[in-house]
């Protein structure tokens, strides 16, 4: 069967559209939090501020820049590990990131900043509309090379819709906390795409095998991606968190979770390959599980040691499963999971808000403080007579909410994204960037072409 | 016609001579700001200063590091789109930014931190090297590959003057706002390249047009310098910005430009493409373009949707420069921009200016508040009675300002560097690294030589 | 003689040993520091604090940042420049680092942070962890490509507890000051390093000759980190300076040095070479010279020009120990330097000491004022009395304690990792990733192994 996978109408119409309905939409609705409006210096008398450094922006600026790498450099190199989707993997992530973003400032603000009919927005807004595509970045991942822009822009716009509508049905109706997304970003953002996945499922895709793999130079290309998600994860986990402490402690446990996740992730690497090699698949991956596994209770008093022990977990079973459970995905359940958002999402996903909720309900005013409980966990109006054990029981409740929107949200995308009209590429062009992209002349000299193991060079 | 591109003597004598003149005048004439000075808790206690977070190091000092990425990694890897040319792109443009944020420490210092025969620099005076020092980096745009690091160097001891000198003009002598530089960065520093490379004009660079395109590798790491711009623009469009919300405000509203200009960009490089496919120029360059049209604005109540306007159509501007205009620039003005700063940093930074000069214009009372008003535009002293439409007026003006600076100085500077032993690459040498540099020995197994579209690999 | 590298027992049961030994260790002696504990807000009305931004999270966060970038990109690229064994490189960091900064807690709180039976962790606790595995990413230089990393985990373990001995010895009982480590990182991580790769000299390494240089990509790749070490370097030497102005100091005497030493790296590295070519070596170390022979110094009142001076020597001295040393070090005292760390961490770092010993003996109330004099140098307590000339004389002891340390573990370590179970490669196989990693599939294509310029591409 032949696609048509010609964007030149599509894809414009497309950006331009939706791109004036944001013009629309922000005219109406967005304005500046007082924080960040010039009547600010009003605010500061009443509000009795003595320094300008009592600003949020100087609490979470630092974090949300670490936050913006890991979403555009972090998530987009990581893909790139594929030898012929390396303009795919950066470009398109950089375009669903950029529109996502603006429609999650959008959804996100009419739920949680929206105040007589203006959303107001600050740093910690922008913070969370990142946080929200990060989510589809992951989702990405699953069906990344399999996917036209428009069939990606599409998920954006419903995936960040979803998102919005689960993070208020978590935070706002379950009071859960989850401040690094264990839950929200990672269960949600990894079982939407996987659902999606299997609903696009491709009997033929190893038509395109030989380009599902990596090259040398572009499996180094992947660590840049890898290491700032790993380095930068730190903020990630403590971005908006409660001033003071609550910051301090969440990049501690997260420094710790991921320093753990490398010893295990190494170990298992090498013990489950018979050569006993290293695979660079699961150094790029695996050793960013144990981020995602401390992103709900990083906050919390986990402890280092705490931390440490999930971020072994993680490492084992996040490795094994590119081991062992992905090809068994593939074949029994055809989940087609280009990246294997499955062991780095949404297992740790699942476990870190499994450790969120026994680290809740676990909660002691010994441990806290009397005052330091209240605060942690936000134990104040409705929410005063709450004990640990009844948070424990909500965070618990918030995975299956997760799970459940995530699978009855990506089955109807998925069925959406199967729209003949969206411009997906046939079996034997997936992972191969000049479907939509023009690629360089190198490609006449024959390097491209070598990349292919199934081509030899070009010879006079 | 034989080049001498021999730099043995003419490079180091140029570098030592020039640095020792640096740590003469820095001896002469460079001291620490107070909140660097070891006398700085002495001065606390005059100041009632409750706190070492009052320090200007804490509000600036995150900015800066992003700003100093962007000058080195973004600018840097941003040109390494050149097959042949890395080294250079990367090498060249660290060498001459290193040597000219000395020389902007002390041309800055004297005009703007001059105080009892001393300058006395702090972050602040930090982060405006780095600034003054983009411009010659937007510069470096238009003439690389074609160009010795001797040229480069001479470039950019005159270039800094002149833009130290447009500066003193803009901000103090026209009391203008411009903190992230659309006009004496990007206005000034465009068209100043823009007039040296048409003065350098080479009739026979076609003789190297083999070697002016991208290898697939090449494309990734120029993505590198683009995300890297494109994610701490917010920093680099607040860094200078007065403390609080202009800081605050100054990021956010980057951060919605940014969003939405990469929408256009892809929206018209599709477009413009009879095939339809995305164009890798486009997406490394003129995603950006919506930071440099903010950046007088950006600071000021221009509002997200505002923003948003100002991105969408700066995306749709460069993307068409770079398809329709580039090419005439070249074939009718004689004008070769290897980078294409036409279309990244000369029309935006146009449109930067007129939109600071509007918007500064239609500033109120009511939108700012009495304070906020007052200091926004600074409008006390001298300027006391200064109203929005005023300071709208003398906005415009720093723009023909900065325009003629950067005509006549880039004529005139373009002649010097025609001199004959500075050492240029002969036309058919252009964009070529292994002129000036040692290139590694991938050249005799005929893998770097393939990067040459004109040359098949060896064959035994 | 052949070599036994399979790793597919002693890696799992090492990494995995030693992970679970972290975590009893932890569980047993780790806790939050008061300010990242929940019972923050109790200690908070104690100190009189008014406001959460005077958590030292917010002091030291950023910085903390910038210097996880340089140890895990800053050196993990930095090291990709061969041809071969970019994997080794990244992947090799990424593993010791990861399970040094977790064994650097833990020894160097048993020094410094031990209260009541516990390690108490902060944010300063996570840079010092990362300072720590600093001098063993220098050290790995040394002997990069040469190792196994059954052998790399070894090294890591033993010298993160010398390093905290010999940290214990210069900041705790001679009382040294060195915020930026050129003693207790470059000098005593290099030293360290030298005589390891003494140790393990290899005879017959020419067989690897040939894959001990890079191709043309590498050098790009290397780049990365060589600029991210650059950039982020003034947060290097700054991030456990005292608040306020030590921090803003030590950040600008950096920023200067390292901006004089790229130019005189430039001027020397094109003058000893006949045809005056750049080499990307010199560019992409001798670069970093200025920043590591200010961190002693950095933090005191060295000034900008003297800071300036110190970078234009070390570019000079750094660049010509390429040319000149490293082949005699090589040829006549068998020590093989993969990296050159000898020319960039070694004797920068013996300069750093020397100039951190005259700047401290310099000092002056005149310059400091009286109660600057005090905090810069911590003159309270038992060094009530202490003058600046003592001051300088227990820096310069500081700096043979160091060399002291660093040769007598070296010698030791060594000999340890001359064990025969520990897995190092033969002398063809080294600089070659595939002995200890799955290579992908290029392989097979001919492109991998047209790296290797003794072959030809593979042809029908």
């Amino acid at each position: 069967m032949v696609k048509n996978t010609y964007m030149r109408w599509r894809l414009p119409l497309i950006c331009l559209l939706w791109e004036i309905a944001m013009i629309i939409l922000f005219g109406v609705f967005v304005r500046f939090d007082p924080e960040a409006d010039a009547h600010w210096k009003e605010e500061w008398h009443q509000k009795n501020l003595t320094s300008d450094i009592e600003n949020d922006f100087y609490f979470r600026y630092p974090s949300f820049q670490d936050v913006h790498v890991m979403i555009f450099v972090g998530f987009g190199f990581l893909m790139t590990f594929l030898q012929r989707y390396g303009f795919g993997a950066v470009g398109f992530n950089f375009l669903l990131a950029a529109f996502g973003i603006q429609w999650a400032l959008l959804m996100q603000g009419w739920f949680h900043s929206f105040e007589n009919g203006k959303i107001l927005i600050g740093v910690e807004n922008l913070i969370n509309a990142d946080f929200c595509v990060g989510s589809v970045c992951i989702a990405f991942g699953a069906i990344l090379g399999k996917t036209s822009p428009v069939q990606l822009l599409t998920l954006t716009l419903f995936q960040v819709t979803l998102f919005a509508v689960n993070e208020y049905i978590l935070i706002s109706l379950l009071h859960v906390k989850d401040a690094g997304g264990s839950m929200t970003i990672h269960t949600f953002g990894a079982y939407f795409g996987l659902t999606v996945t299997r609903i696009l499922y491709r009997p033929n895709l190893e038509q395109s095998k030989d380009k599902q793999g990596s090259v040398y130079h572009s499996d180094l290309f992947a660590m840049i991606g890898t290491l700032y998600l790993w380095m930068y994860w730190p903020s990630f986990n403590s971005a908006v968190s409660n001033h003071g402490d609550a910051q301090h402690r969440a990049a501690i446990n997260t420094y710790c979770s991921l320093a753990s996740c490398v010893l295990t992730t190494v170990a298992f690497s090498s013990l489950l390959q018979k050569k006993g090699k290293l695979d660079m698949v699961h150094i790029q991956n695996a050793t960013l599980a144990g981020g995602v596994a401390v992103g709900t209770s990083a906050e919390m008093m986990l402890t280092p040691y705490g931390s440490l022990i999930v971020g072994f977990l993680c490492g084992i079973v996040s490795t094994a499963g590119f081991v062992y459970l992905m090809p068994f995905l593939e074949s029994k359940l055809k989940i087609q999971d280009t990246c294997g958002i499955h062991n780095l999402h949404a297992m740790p996903g699942l476990i870190g808000g499994i450790v969120g909720a026994v680290t809740a309900a676990a909660a002691t005013e010994e441990v806290y403080g009397k005052e330091g409980l209240i605060s942690a966990f936000d134990f104040t109006g409705d929410y005063k007579d709450w004990t640990p054990t009844v948070q424990g029981g909500f965070q618990a409740a918030g995975i299956f909410v997760s799970l459940a929107m995530a699978l009855a949200g990506g089955a109807i995308v998925g069925a959406i994204l199967k729209l003949p009209f969206l411009g997906d590429p046939a079996d034997e062009n997936c992972f191969e960037d000049d479907v939509y992209w023009e690629v360089p002349e190198d490609e006449e000299s024959g390097l491209y072409h070598m990349h292919d193991p199934t081509l030899k060079p070009v010879t006079s």
